[in-house]
């Protein structure tokens, strides 16, 4: 009823519409913006965070599997008898404060954030009427936690604001239901899932619907396309959203919008259809976990890292934070996405707005990743180690006589360089101290005219 | 009745002993050890850990001083009536790796650990029989947490383990009843503080005993010089334990072992007496606190200074962490700790062992700190800048023609350098790539045989 | 759709089918069982047990009525932001025995059982699948107090189990919204209340489906024609189930099976419709209260002298006990049901199977009620004060000479009296010390052969 | 220190002076108040209230003895880690009001009251500055539950206060290192039951100060004789205070004041020396228990039998009641209080002010004891059984021709009765309607003017 009650309302659109197939479906093009923003920062929060332990799959793994340290944790800690439900009440996140959280994730020089609305828990951040008594209104942080980031977010003009959905929730009764009928009858999708995603679209108009959690589903038994059509021609977003490939099992990395295909996935070459590097700073989870060590982490080098080879490559990067039950972004976290801000700030202009160049990365000199910009004929290699030697041998640009220019971003005036012809060039680094250095973690070169 | 016993059992001295007198107690000479390790960690935890807010001086200042920001978190997050008894059962301790804490703790170079064993709260980490229902043995932890890290930091040869001791205790109905009386009666000391000092060193044989909290008493209500004289005398470390300054109203800074003066002390000048920089990487707080943010922390850099400018000026550092209320060291203290110890593996020689040079900061160049190795005839002088002209100019060291040598620790080779006569001289720092700089945050100077 | 498929299932009638309309509906004749049992217990239990403050109401006066009590209550033992739906996990049933509670239910000689399988706060004492996380085998009791109860019930072959079940639920987001659009929408009875109606008859088989709480919707909005056709041609329980007359705004004392137009009704005379008296021996509240005193209970006397008068009049009798949280029937509850179990034991015989007769009390003597056996000819005159004359005058029974006998239930041997003719008969009492009268707090007269 | 103090203060006594031995204490006379008052109330109230099972001994059971059902309790009831101290702030009082209480207790007819002011668990149900966090007005009620309520039942002239007080405590660290010594050591003695028991004395002046629990230590150990001394001599209470026997290893039933000899005492004979019943409603436990059923708890009519035999024996009746962790006087508790009320306003000159007639029971027919007012030459027989012969037979009073008269209290006029000479006599009881029957349970004959 619901959908039927929108399509009513939703504006007409002046031309073709999608149809729900995926045929359809895929033929749209990816809206431009999220191809040039290339860095989001990916939230995971949800009451998995209270107990804040091994990973966000908690429930699943102590109560499914029974996995031993789940138990033993649940036996050491928390009374006989006591549920995952109970850690709702305590999901109290007191000092949340969204302004804040924008602030260190802009800081991060990241230009979208997705957070987890609803992750497999089923614990909606927003204050669903379809899921009373398990939602960020009606208890724990008792206010709307999707709403209230969206504005702090939406505020700065340089960030877009995008919700990650799961659609299977582990223990609902009713996807249980459906499930144990080989999802011949669809009780769940049509009472809960379909209308919380039509709820989430309509109230906070995300500009990134990020799928996740078919269930083994098929993408039928969601009405995945019915929905996307919806999004697509009628809903409020229809012009400007991007979404995933998690539609239902089979559709990832192959129906939907930009490609994800697994966590973390980073496949070193370039692809031929925008793809999205979702990874986690924490090694070992998305969710916040409290008891770590530091070597659990991956360090502002790995990160930066990651983040060259990804845009190299065509992709983009969503770094994964986990915050606490109490609203914090741990200190590490704050960290790590200050020194990336940092990073960014020096180095920004070769990652943001480009685009994959004819090679990735470079084939003589290793740890050499490069980016383009057409329109200025610029070619970007950013290098993660400096040499030794002072000199950088590149393999891949061809130089051309009389136009090439080298620069090294952050650092004033031309570098001298010399070509190998076919073989590419030399160029030599300046001779700087560490106050001289523009940045740490990875410098970059800023080839003009080369071939 | 307990020192009388420890009297008749203690053996013998060979020669004079120590009257309960500041002045003979004043006469004993500091042990050796103290100054040679330099730098040691400091450990704030307790049941003031568990609200993880503002203070460790927490109780205070919500129960006596009523401050607003305290009321009020007590206000929103516990429900009325909430005592801070209350907070006891909920000091979990649950992940504490004693053998964890001293990987960390070692990794970080300090020589000795200095730990709460009963701060002003009254709550023992030991299980004191003069402290029922307020112990680590009986609740919360429900272990010894005091010879748990005893035996993990003496597992490692080059860590020495103390122990901090308040002597009041802020709401003691006996300390208060005493008070009431202007100190006239003795039931706390007599009661509590006095068996419980005397258990401590006993059972667990500190190195260290760092006295604090008279609760405006003199000494005399302490009864500290007659305590201290069986330390000196006849206690299991009569021989190695060195103590502080913080024994009575009109103490500190004046009588004991070396002095502390106060928090945070760090004159920046030579004294003439033994003393200890005592401060704490959260700049607020040295209990810890759950909410904050990046800037609350001292950078690696901030701290590298403090070590240099104390040890330079004849002190320790003793730099403080706070445990979280379940028992783990977080995230920014193990990474700050980490750096630190990677900066005293390069330059550490310049560090442990030293002693103050007849300068302590360069005249000519702001950000030079000096230390001295008399044996060696070698003057260090840690340069917390690099300078931009890659020249090093030194108004203090005064070459010696033909023995005069300059090495940068961690840098293979000797450098370059150019008397400037009484002026001092002038050194040519190595241009070096960002991988081969020997260490960030500050770097040392090994001057062989200058005046 | 679960009604559709139920009525493909359910067996076929042999005869006429209701009609979903009161007109068919309230034709069908009252099953005749029910008018023969007279006494029944209600039980009112759920998570209003936990606070166990004011009334089972309490979460609509303090939450929506914002009562003093009720606020000041929570706000003294409560932590700010305590929920009533955080009540749910402390609702524990630890000590709830399904079997003890049915001994003290049978020892009270009522016929038959009445739970709250769900009262307007929502919370299901079965496993509702479509109110997870509210339910009492997700949380709290774990367990299916709905069916123990009705499994240790019918293992008693005089007792008759009972279902409560109210239509609307105070906060349900989803009738809030039915409600903000007037009942136009009907999301709430079709997602919960119509499919947990169809759940609970076709599990439980309910031999009462007792209704309450329309919430001022119409029987329209709640389609309780629809529901009640099906119950009455199609459902398991059709041929004997009981149900009464709160389907809806306005159908209270006019529609449905039995009459119970209010609570604590009991007009004193007799009605031509079958009705019940509801009433609770807690004179304030249905559910239980931790913070009474003993004259907050009906004694027995007038719980005797409730009986006696509803009977007397036509009526039924459900009197209420609420358990506590933890399980149990207080002690002062089940004082009161052994009582009036010891004086049915007696006086049974003028309660159970009886009709009413001509008149309902006398009109000499007060306190005197009469019921009547048509079949064998006997009226039984309850006299609920022992006259000191040591006579007690009837005016309305008219002797038969030769025929009338006169016995006093419990006492052996018939009782002298004498005629008055029109103006009835004066009946000579036994003169018994206390250990020979057979009871207490009320006496029977079994008068045969009177008119 | 503290006795010294009050010895100095005391007044001085006017003749002679106690001694600390038992002979000269067992020398002084029983305030004879203490013998006509005849019927107190006992209070069980403490932490032991809160898990409300099995026993106010559910420590000990618990912990030292670890006892099936108590292990079982707590595993499942309570996290793991629990602890008997974490019951503290659970005990909340919050329904305590000590005039209610005083209401009821007043209208059950006792004429003194005794609290537990502190029980084997330790916990000072006033704020003892030796038991810091141990203590009601720091935790749990935070108030001072022993001035409330002396104050409340103060105010009722007809009420005497009393303190139980229990010498040691299961698991203090200092009496469990006496122990350890065979009590050669006196710690805990010195720095908690003796200063707690000059404080109690001085500060409520406690009427009767009931002791109770030597541990297995002889009085000797407790210094029992010296207190006794000070509070016979010095204490605000010399003149009247009264003292059982339980004062160390050995003296119960044997030295101290009136005689308890064991719990619910009850000979059936007459002694020598005065003796208390101390007996408990609930027949299981002196503390609440919140999982009971109604055969649990004693019958008036068996409460008025104790206290029928009782008295006549020369002994004083203690009857028990637990009330609840929350404050409450459960219900069943207040009725039975409100029964024996209801009885001894009838019945009340056969109890107050007697003595024991010269036998106890009568030798003919059972149920039937003698009390004895010499001054007004009158006995009191009350007889248990109302005989169906509507006579009752006395073996034991002889009638004096003219003299001897009887009533049946609470009944007006003179029964007839015959002489049976040495054999006792006959008396008629009058026939009686139950409204006429003056009491329920027990009923007096007054015989005045027999030998």
């Amino acid at each position: 009823m619901l959908p039927l009650l929108l399509l009513l309302l939703a504006p007409q659109g002046c031309g073709a519409r999608y149809e729900p197939t995926w045929e359809s479906l895929d033929s749209r093009p990816l809206p431009p913006w999220f191809d040039e923003l290339k860095f989001g920062i990916f939230i995971h929060w949800g009451v998995f965070s209270v107990p804040a332990f091994g990973s966000e799959w908690f429930w699943w793994y102590w109560q499914k599997e029974k996995r031993e340290p789940y138990v033993k944790f649940m036996e050491t800690h928390y009374p006989p008898g006591f549920r995952y439900e109970d850690f709702g009440p305590l999901f109290t996140a007191e000092f949340f404060d969204a302004n804040q959280w924008a602030d260190i994730l802009q800081a991060s020089g990241a230009k979208y954030v997705v957070l987890t609305s609803k992750h497999h828990e089923g614990f909606t951040l927003w204050g669903s009427k379809y899921s009373w008594n398990w939602n960020a209104v009606n208890l724990g942080p008792k206010q709307d936690i999707v709403a209230a980031l969206a504005t702090a977010i939406r505020k700065r003009t340089d960030l877009r604001f995008g919700l990650y959905h799961s659609l299977f929730e582990w223990f609902n009764p009713l996807f249980l239901y459906d499930a144990s009928n080989v999802f011949n009858t669809r009780q769940f999708p049509t009472a809960k899932s379909l209308p919380e995603l039509y709820e989430i679209v309509t109230k906070y108009q995300p500009e990134i619907l990020w799928s996740d959690g078919d269930g083994n589903a098929p993408d039928t038994y969601w009405n995945s396309t019915g929905f996307l059509a919806w999004l697509y021609n009628d809903s409020p977003v229809r012009d400007t959203v991007v979404t995933n490939d998690r539609w239902g099992a089979g559709s990832i990395c192959k129906h939907g919008g930009y490609y994800t295909c697994s966590d973390r996935y980073n496949p070193g070459h370039l692809l031929p259809h925008k793809w999205e590097n979702c990874m986690t700073i924490d090694k070992q989870s998305w969710g916040y976990r409290s008891n770590t060590k530091l070597s659990d982490y991956l360090t502002i080098e790995e990160l930066v890292k990651q983040l060259v080879e990804t845009v190299s490559c065509g992709g983009n990067l969503l770094m994964n934070i986990g915050p606490t039950h109490d609203g914090r972004i741990a200190i590490v976290f704050e960290e790590r996405l200050r020194q990336m801000g940092f990073w960014l700030k020096i180095n920004g202009e070769a990652i943001y707005g480009t685009k994959p160049w004819r090679t990735q990365n470079d084939t003589i000199t290793s740890g050499v990743w490069y980016t383009f910009k057409p329109k200025d004929d610029v070619v970007y290699a950013v290098f993660l180690n400096w040499p030794v030697s002072g000199t950088l041998e590149l393999g891949d640009p061809k130089t051309i006589v009389g136009e090439t220019e080298v620069e090294l971003i952050g650092h004033k005036g031309q570098l001298k360089w010399v070509s190998l012809g076919e073989k590419g060039m030399i160029v030599t680094l300046p001779q700087l101290t560490p106050n001289q250095l523009p940045c740490q973690w990875g410098w970059t070169l800023k080839l003009t005219n080369v071939n």
